[in-house]
């Protein structure tokens, strides 16, 4: 329930942490086939994908000289490796537009993407792409997408991303009384007065229907409680600012606990 | 013996062509893989990959309606797929800086974008990583070029295509008495008169020894050319040309012949 363009042109860049003391890098044609599979209590398995620059979080939270550090994306099983496809067609690409837009049909704009074959079924020349069965899972869900219809996005002088866009914002769609989730899971080693201790913390957030969704709630009610704390004075900072400030995220933390928004802890 | 940093970084952007009247666009995470054999009369085979948009030339050469354009660049073969190591590293980037990159030897730099692996051995890494033979052609040839040493780039602040640059600057220098070699071919399918004709085209330049390179004969004599005819009034056009005008091609074309610079045409 994120903006279907940013879930698109997202995360272009390499993925940038540090693990053990070492940096690593990942390459975005890579990002989608590197995951790790993460459990959280009581919501079962997802997977995780290195999100962007890791490396950036060590300044803005005051963490120098730590030897791990790793954001990610977590995703329902199975999302990565769909998404994947869209990647190694090229289909994420927002530089440069497609050539009669328009008048290409999604399977069109597949033909236009995938190298020669002997096959001549479209289904089969994705899965071989792949190095799929054109029955696996993966295959189920771009079939689900659409991606394979000879119907016709009609957007002119469209990039490949906008067209994919188009496509997802017809089946991405809430359906009335549908529900999103958010789940945000963080997991800390840290060791205190000589005893190593972990820690994991976990929100798990879920839509109440189509409108009052999971996104809009931790997106709209910090800032609603935020904005309200500014004009009663209760927050006094100045300037743009980003809430790893004590003054703001107490408050708003302790008004989110009561609208059901909470960390579960674990040590 | 063009310049190295062009050769890293350029062609990031998808390729385009059109091909039997269909628009083609190849991301260039595919670029490397999806090379086509061409011969070339006495010089044998080459392989070569589309480069970047060959649509930009229907409208320069006036082909409008055209059904098929490809432009591509040739390369010895085995290069396209060593090429790729480099690619699905992720060493090609540009667009952001390594973490203390003075400090890692070229193999620590493969150890931070490698997944992680059982193996040990890093050019066994590699190869599982390419789905290669630890002694295939193409892990013999990265392996010449010295990315499994532990010898620092030891340039600070630098992106991952800077250091692979400095790696490849200092392998294909090219030694006292070395020869460059260009070759440049057109194939043409035309028809004329109901009749269906073929014409192919090659030119095969090749350095004198390490200075006075085909590359640098290619490009500096037909600047040195046009520069005197422009002096000498030869050439009245104004403003900033590219030379797909009669008034410079003719007169550049015919003192480039003597100059040994010529196309062989075979219909």
């Amino acid at each position: 329930t994120w903006n279907p363009r940013n879930v698109v042109v997202a995360g272009q860049d390499a993925a940038r942490y540090i693990e053990n003391g070492m940096y690593r890098y990942i390459p975005y044609n890579r990002l989608f086939l590197q995951t790790e599979k993460m459990v959280i209590d009581g919501y079962g398995e997802f997977e995780a994908y290195p999100n962007r620059d890791s490396l950036h979080y060590i300044s803005v939270y005051k963490l120098s000289g730590i030897p791990t550090l790793e954001r990610g994306t977590l995703r329902n099983v199975g999302y990565c490796a769909a998404w994947n496809v869209f990647v190694k067609l090229g289909w994420t690409d927002d530089t440069y537009k497609i050539v009669d837009s328009e008048k290409l049909s999604y399977a069109d704009l597949l033909r236009a993407y995938l190298p020669d074959s002997k096959k001549n079924n479209l289904i089969d020349r994705v899965a071989e792409f792949m190095g799929e069965e054109s029955d696996s899972e993966t295959m189920k869900k771009i079939e689900w997408l659409g991606i394979f219809e000879e119907e016709k996005a009609g957007i002119p002088n469209a990039s490949p991303a906008q067209i994919l866009q188009h496509l997802l914002e017809q089946k991405w769609k809430l359906m009335p009384g549908e529900k999103d989730m958010i789940v945000m899971y963080h997991h800390f080693i840290y060791t205190i007065n000589g005893v190593k201790k972990t820690l994991s913390s976990s929100l798990v957030v879920k839509g109440e229907d189509e409108i009052k969704t999971a996104m809009a709630k931790t997106v709209g009610l910090p800032l609603g409680i935020a904005a309200r704390l500014i004009l009663n004075g209760k927050i006094n900072l100045k300037g743009v600012r980003i809430p790893v400030e004590k003054e703001i995220y107490d408050p708003v933390m302790e008004e989110l606990q009561k609208l059901g928004i909470h960390f579960t802890e674990k040590e």
